[in-house]
């Protein structure tokens, strides 16, 4: 089966192609462009490139393409990209406005283009669907919770991989399987508990609580805004701060909303950078502000992997993934110490080897075991992609 | 020593008069008024019953009077309550608009009145002053913290009871003493750890984690708004959601403050009510809504209090206090199910039985030892005065 995954911007288009024959999942291809006027000249340009060189012989062997689409209204999952779930798309639009609407033009773009391929669209929601409602509403008015005001969560592919993969290194493939299988079959009873924690470290960050494979919820909320501090996002706020920070600062609401999503984060409280490389180089030239960010990120990594411990009883994996989760292995080590009293002990040494790497880096006496774990998120969207066609025919 | 609390709202006047002679916290005479009009008359007038009533010879006698102010620009602290401390109430006037202003009003009326007794203004912000900065600051622009938006948290009075009366009971008389001389001495070392989790529960509800006496962290922010959902007032909420509900709500932002700081909490989700027996009843009835707020607050609270847990690196203690707290057994119940794997287990019959008493209501087996003390924070206002003044003196 070959399933192309295409990721679309406001101005980008990147795609990948997948051969996901029984037992297979290899990349035959990708490339992408930037500065888009017209997504449909660039598909068009893009099935072209594949079948002159050879990817393909023909655009009409591509069974399936795959979205990753952020959120939609009243639609989550792995569903067929229909037209139920463009104005889902598009009901939302104000919402994830850099996402939305051109995952909803690329959509129906692709529908033209490519009549006889299947088009799935994985919700980075989806793997929130089981959260229990006192757990992903807000205390908000009626109205509020009407229009759709709730606790979405976000970077599901990533932390259900992270569900996935970390069950099978702690040997438990019962679990394995029922996330594999979790958007076609639902949350199945295990015979004993498996309790992990997820944290997807990068550009923006998320950690996840997660029992028998399933989500029991998640730091990002309503937007990606909200949550451990992100880049350039102001992550969890006080929402009394926005009428006062009206009238202390005389910002109209738009101004408000550019500020907290362009100049907040990382970049806002170190006053370097949004990228956490930077922050990290001024830290270590003695830059106060830089240190107190990066403080900042650990301390809310923390925070919120910690807040899931009551609800999941207990703890057997702890897992870092994306760029910062693979790469910072001192931010590793901050956010592990002083956590024996709970059973978690990292090997400074593995720690310290580990860049980017499937690793355990937890002792050996350790009883949480903790783990990083690369993403690839196209690799996980194209299995999703793979398991709704089969489960469709 | 005589120490008269005085507790001000916008239209409502409340005293209590102690006298705190050592050894010695007796309540000597209390009343209040409602729809006031000038406080300076109502003032005048409780002075002249206290002297009528022979619960003092004189209104010279009254050696202090305590306020209990919610939280200054730029101070913090158990202060005198001379121009600086009224200042930093009147420079946050638009952040407690129902507290600040009659508390200033009130400082300088007692000033004119009494111009011989000690003025002191406990802060319920004071508890929080150790808090690190990286767990006290918003990542929101420069600007923006320079406006003062941090996390200040709230209820510090109650929570500091807590800390020193759970010291007590866990037989760490040495933390308890740290307690008491905190607002002189700051935090002080001890020689080996107790870590506490005080739920205030009540009209307001807020967590708060300790580690030797010594507020770590708390689930109130910038405003009372935040953290666990209130009465009346949202809790937590995405600060992206704002910006949103203005464009599909069609809402001004004086609009939405309103409504989420007078339509939200147990009132906007249950539909009911925004006190809890109302809210309890309609769920026992079988209002579904009802038992979804109720299960929200329950939520919240066992989140914010776990999420304290890696940062205190372990439990010895864990404490309900104020209204809900004190009374509501079922709640207590639900809040500590499951956490055996964390040693904390509670004895369903003393829970049953306790109904605002002090009482421990674990297990003898309980590693956590889990108690119910009611709080009274008039008198921990006039300890916090009397050991203020003696350190004046």
């Amino acid at each position: 089966m070959l399933v192309l995954i295409a990721n679309l911007g406001s101005t980008s288009f990147k795609y990948r192609l997948y051969n996901m024959a029984a037992g297979e999942d290899r990349v035959l291809a990708k490339g992408g462009y930037e500065r888009v006027e017209d997504h449909g000249v660039v598909i068009e340009d893009a099935l072209a490139e594949l079948e002159k060189s050879g990817a393909v012989g023909s655009r009409k062997e591509i069974d399936a393409v795959g979205f990753k689409t952020v959120l939609g209204r009243d639609l989550s999952g792995c569903v067929v990209a229909d037209e139920r779930a463009l104005a889902a798309l598009e009901g939302f639009a104000e919402v994830a406005p850099a996402h939305n609407p051109p995952y909803a033009a690329g959509i129906r773009q692709f529908a033209r283009i490519l009549p006889d391929a299947r088009l799935i669209a994985l919700f980075e929601t989806a793997f929130y669907q089981w959260v229990p409602e006192a757990a992903s509403r807000y205390a908000v008015p009626e109205s509020w919770h009407a229009a759709g005001i709730r606790r979405y969560g976000f970077h599901g592919a990533s932390h259900k991989f992270v569900a996935e993969r970390s069950a099978e290194l702690l040997g438990r493939e019962d679990v394995a399987e029922v996330v594999r299988g979790l958007y076609q079959n639902g949350p199945q009873a295990v015979d004993k508990p498996l309790r992990v924690i997820s944290c997807h470290l990068g550009g923006s960050s998320s950690v996840t609580g997660i029992r028998n494979g399933v989500a029991i919820g998640t730091s990002m909320g309503f937007s990606p805004q909200s949550g451990l501090p992100q880049n350039n996002r102001v992550g969890d706020l006080d929402s009394g701060a926005i009428p006062y920070a009206a009238k202390a600062l005389g910002l109209e609401l738009p101004e408000i909303e550019r500020q907290l999503t362009k100049e907040g984060g990382l970049l806002g409280v170190s006053g370097v950078s949004n990228d956490l490389r930077d922050v990290k180089e001024a830290a270590d030239n003695g830059n106060a502000n830089a240190q107190l960010a990066i403080d900042m990120l650990i301390h809310e990594t923390r925070r919120w992997a910690s807040s899931f411990l009551f609800d999941l009883g207990g703890l057997d994996g702890f897992v870092f993934t994306a760029g910062i989760g693979e790469n910072g292995a001192e931010l590793r080590a901050a956010v592990c110490e002083g956590l024996e009293g709970f059973g978690l002990k990292i090997d400074p040494e593995k720690n310290a080897a580990c860049k980017g790497e499937e690793t355990e880096i937890s002792t050996a006496d350790s009883t949480v075991k903790v783990f990083v774990i690369p993403a690839n998120e196209e690799l996980v969207l194209a299995r999703e992609v793979t398991r709704k066609i089969s489960s469709l025919s």
